[in-house]
């Protein structure tokens, strides 16, 4: 059908399930238009090692212009959306674009949610983007700088107390790879303060440490974590972050730093196109992930809530939005050359892992689990392998290689402008004044 | 003496000066303090590379801290210096830390000058910090994106036009990777505009580029970066930065993305201690590198104007202000062991290169002249071997082989916030509303 006009797939969001779904489209009959506030796609499972300086933001994260140099039908557009038009089958982004659509794929995932305290969020960060890691880094090393400065031993203790909310996958890792940092890579450096004095402080509501995992799993991970020296609370639930630390009920823990892993909401186009959503936020897809009422348009990844065909919750990770973004692309395809659409969306679980510091990851595979050296090999090798590109694989590699041989962090830097105001961080002038030098 | 107090040793600046002369102290019976507001020492002669997105600021930066983990008489504190007492002896820092000394180094280099037009700052940034580079990177990258999202032809060409001001060696690289940038970088990824229409223009005051290298090698530079295409304006004055662009007298080039390399500020430490200074700010240092009336302060680098024995003034670069700080260095490791002075600063030209783009570049050691691919492999050899520890060099030359073999850069990322205001990218709002698809 030379002559009539193509079919118009936008995609919104370009993660993982906005990438597959367009590389599923490569030689479909369509027109495809990807739209992210970023230029870059980010591998967000890597993420957690930007923040604590072991990766450079370049190492995980790519312009999308360049994934898709190749795939001619794919043009990408850098702007932030603004609403749908679902009457007029119109996207608006940036300050007056609209972007009309026959299909529409909503990949837009989840943002931190603070459980209605989004007072907490500039004192407890969550870790979604790159500016979010390198404000974590940013804090936690300027917390180690600040308390070898001051010379008021309570202003200390709780400059080198960190506190991770939340003891899923990102939590766990947070916590562990921090463990790492105070324990091995600063070492030796400082003069006055003993970095491998750091507390580490993982805060969980629920019983225990990686909920969506097997229970044995979740288990190793405490013991790992323990291990290395940090602190796991379980079933205990946070009722207060401020600068003076966090508070727990009657307890408080005293931490200058304190991140954000605990909850997660999915973004707000469900609510824009009046879509039925769960308690997160996230869009009920039909099981071709269509939005209900709205045979053309898809909500996957972060943004929707799944049910399998066996009545069990697709989880949210990875693996699952590439999944979805293969299956609505293929949907899509079909669709545009005007052939019979697939089955139902079949999610397959390959696995579940999560690294704790050095040497040591659990790791799910269906009935096989790896867990201490072993495990921590495959993560590596499964992460690497799932980086785009061959500089990143080889960057990344060495990085690990090195770090791993040395002890050392190769992204140390402390960088941006501090927020004004909001900052649990105390400046050293909150101590005493005295001299410095005794001499 | 085991009971005679510690000689010590204030360092303000961990730049190449401060670094060096910190290091010379390395077995003198010296306390050492380090202070910088950075927690970094950075490769300045690489940072337009972070700008042009070909480097990670990781790359070419590494934590204070960590070089001089070994060398036990070094504490490094990461602090604002907000005043020296000349009198008591002490250095203020941060809100309320006073640190005493025996002799003080001044290494705090210099910032950009606006010759008084401070108002041009937000709108055409320098490069000096790595948030410099990074923000330079972010308005870069972000014209790239927004002249793809335009369907306003005079906005798509304001938006691709670069200006940068100033024909030293900062300039002169920094307009070749830009060029490098949009002809080889981009091309193929944009879908509506060509990337390699991009225009860039290095305007410079004076007769000619790199003032301070023979002048065979500034029209050697002038002749490459005009087969890349950049336009070079010599004898231009600029009277006017805006939103519009940079005015130069009666012509207006309207440029979205203007960055200054034109002139540089010594840090204000001259008037703090009421030295004598030059027209830039800089302290006329005495043949001992000493600040004339106080034997005790030194100051060195790019804070320093310097003549040599023979009546020529000592250049602002890396190599001098290692030179300096070495000298400083082992004078100060003398005056600690109560031995004797060395003889007056001798600074010994080794040559000066600068780079233009892939596989060309400038050269000049003495009597030899190196440029083309010759001069360009000499540098790249030179950058890599200055560059402080394994890691870096792996990464950097890695970087650059995988750079030059694909054409592709590493960190093209956007990241960190716009400022508010000030910034001259037109937003695409500013263009006319209009559908993108056409369909």
């Amino acid at each position: 059908m030379p002559d009539s006009p193509p079919f118009r797939v936008v995609i919104i969001g370009a993660g993982f399930g906005g990438l597959e779904t367009a590389r599923a489209l490569a030689r479909a009959p369509a027109e495809v238009t990807l739209v992210d506030r970023h230029n870059h796609h980010l591998f967000q499972p890597l993420l957690y090692q930007v923040a604590t300086a072991a990766l450079s933001p370049g190492d995980i994260a790519w312009p999308v212009r360049t994934i898709f140099r190749r795939q001619r039908n794919v043009r990408v557009m850098m702007a932030e959306v603004t609403g749908i038009d679902t009457a007029a089958r119109e996207v608006a982004a940036g300050p007056d674009l609209r972007i009309p659509y026959d299909a529409l794929v909503v990949a837009t995932g989840a943002t931190h949610s603070y459980f209605g305290r989004d007072e907490w969020a500039p004192i407890a960060p969550g870790l979604k983007t790159i500016e979010d890691a390198t404000d974590i880094r940013r804090r936690l090393l300027l917390a180690f700088e600040r308390a070898e400065l001051t010379e008021d031993a309570a202003a200390r203790r709780r400059l080198l107390t960190f506190a991770v909310i939340g003891g899923g996958p990102t939590g766990v890792e947070l916590a562990g790879a921090m463990a790492e940092l105070a324990r091995h890579a600063m070492p030796r450096e400082f003069r006055r303060i003993d970095p491998a004095m750091a507390r580490i402080v993982l805060i969980e509501a629920g019983p225990r440490l990686l909920a969506s995992f097997p229970e044995e799993l979740g288990a190793k991970a405490r013991q790992s974590l323990e291990r290395m020296g940090v602190q796991v609370l379980t079933g205990t639930r946070v009722t207060g972050c401020g600068p003076a630390g966090v508070e727990c009920g009657e307890e408080r823990i005293a931490a200058s730093t304190i991140v954000w892993a605990a909850g997660v909401v999915a973004s707000p186009v469900g609510a824009w196109i009046g879509a039925e959503r769960d308690r997160a936020g996230r869009i009920r897809s039909g099981e071709d992930l269509s939005v209900p009422g709205h045979p053309e348009i898809f909500a996957i990844g972060d943004t929707a809530t799944v049910t399998d065909g066996k009545g069990k919750a697709v989880p949210g990770n990875a693996p699952a939005a590439k999944q979805m973004g293969q299956y609505v692309g293929r949907l899509l395809a079909a669709r545009a050359a005007g052939q019979a659409a697939p089955g139902p969306f079949r999610y397959r679980h390959h696995g579940d892992l999560a690294t704790i510091g050095r040497r040591s990851a659990v790791v799910e595979l269906g009935r096989i689990r790896l867990t201490g050296l072993v495990g921590w090999w495959f993560w590596g090798i499964a992460h690497v392998w799932y980086l785009i590109g061959f500089r990143s694989r080889v960057v990344v590699s060495f990085e690990w290689l090195w770090s791993y041989l040395t002890f050392q962090r190769g992204a140390r830097l402390i960088t941006g402008r501090e927020p004004k105001g909001g900052h649990a961080t105390p400046v050293p002038g909150q101590a005493p004044a005295r001299e410095l030098e005794k001499a």
